[in-house]
């Protein structure tokens, strides 16, 4: 199978286990979804990329090049592309290459999903 | 220093950093933010801690001790625990000792700030 579709079908799996948007404090997540979840809390778990979510985010146009990210960080292009990888892998964000470069963008429905997944609901544990 | 100041500075230190609840999407996140923010993502980045943090928030009363929840898994009770030491360190559960039992509740304000980190704005991205 093509990266591409690889990575189709982890974008499709995330969309589907969070497309509720249901907060884990409402009800016991079921053990098949904390699974795909569970990849992309720990995605988010490094420094350096959770760094790369937010400058890609916040990046001009809201998409950045491995060129636009490596001057906030000490360290080599291969090791960003890496940590990209993972990012892309988890669904997080989706690359586009133009020219010599990929241009990456995050996956808004991925990120908003995660965020209600979190969500405390009114009058919830507090 | 006794566990329990440990936890509280831990505690602290990741509502300080997430007070704001500034959408990383907003702007680039701080170097030093991103150390305390990753530490709770990679907390919640397996699928029993996960299913824990869920199973603790939805259970009666909002908490849980670890005989509540070893029935949900194939695992050791000191499994479990171990797992529930990683959650309280990251400053997601607080445990409040009565009796025989530990028993565990969500830090509601540690979640909805992870949420608002993550959260998307309207037009960003999109």
């Amino acid at each position: 199978m093509s990266k591409q579709g690889q990575e189709l079908i982890e974008l499709t799996q995330l969309s589907a286990v969070v497309g509720c948007g249901s907060p884990l404090v409402r009800e016991p997540i079921p053990a098949e979804d904390a699974v795909e979840l569970a990849r992309a809390f720990k995605a988010l778990g490094d420094p350096v990329r959770l760094r790369l979510v937010s400058l890609i985010a916040s990046h001009d146009g809201g998409e950045a090049c491995v060129c636009d990210l490596t001057a906030d960080f000490d360290l080599s292009g291969p090791t960003i592309s890496h940590h990209l990888k993972v990012l892309r892998g988890a669904g997080l964000i989706t690359g586009e290459r133009r020219g010599t470069w990929v241009y990456y963008r995050v996956e808004p429905s991925a990120l908003a999903r995660l965020s209600d997944v979190l969500a405390m609901e009114q009058g919830v544990g507090a």
